[in-house]
């Protein structure tokens, strides 16, 4: 797989406008999550229709992974989760995005990746349920602290 | 979850020696994972025992992080896979790795996560096999150069 496979550009859902954008500089994009059952899922996309991080500068790595970390940072200050799952996949979309997934013991994957079939369990989806309505009513704090975080980068 | 939890400290495996090791400094271990479908894969694992990225210094991650793209980078150039993907999970262990997964289009989960469940074609199967053989007897030229690349670093 090139990195610039004009016929996969073309048909990228990652190189079109995003929705849910909560910043942007010349180089990412912030978008969160919605519809997902994690609170506070946040996906960094790099503009540019590159499949790998070692597709990237060495300048422009760093200046992604450190947008990574200043979310991961606020993730866990404002949601306090079990655990953060930070991962770079593609195989579905090739062009380069970071998943940022908070994580709680409770949710309806943990321990396995959220990739994984999830768990059936009436008694713990309604436990989880109710922690969840708390984590949501977080997210607008979450959301706002990280558009200032980075604007003030 | 603190980084410093006693008690998963001590319970913890990869606070241990670290079997199938490629490489190591006073900071981090290099291993292959072996018994695996996934060939190539590799785990970068933080020999300190933190829970997330975000637990290191900004040196700290930046070194671990060059290791992964060194990793990375011989990936590519020796199994030639179809996509490299990334992940600092933990859920299970929350001690800091890093998974660094080669994936082909034709392997038992593309084009979804490893950790989801895989296909169970036998057409599909019977192909990956056959690829998977070839890939393994590239594996030995791919432990050497990692070893040998950071040992240059």
């Amino acid at each position: 797989m090139t990195s610039t496979d004009a016929r996969l550009h073309a048909t990228c859902p990652l190189c079109g406008p995003a929705p849910a954008l909560l910043w942007e500089d010349a180089h990412l994009r912030v978008i969160r999550v919605d519809n997902t059952p994690f609170p506070g899922y946040i996906r960094v996309i790099w503009r540019r229709h590159v499949a790998e991080m070692t597709d990237l500068s060495g300048v422009e790595r760093d200046h992604l992974m450190q947008v990574v970390y200043r979310v991961e940072t606020l993730q866990r200050r404002i949601l306090q989760p079990d655990k953060i799952n930070l991962a770079s996949l593609g195989n579905q979309v090739p062009h380069l995005h970071w998943h940022l997934i908070p994580r709680w013991r409770a949710d309806p994957c943990f321990p396995d990746a959220i990739w994984a079939p999830g768990r059936d369990d009436p008694a713990t989806q309604s436990a989880w349920q109710r922690w969840a309505q708390d984590l949501a009513a977080r997210l607008p704090a979450l959301y706002d602290a990280i558009a200032t975080a980075l604007q003030n980068t």
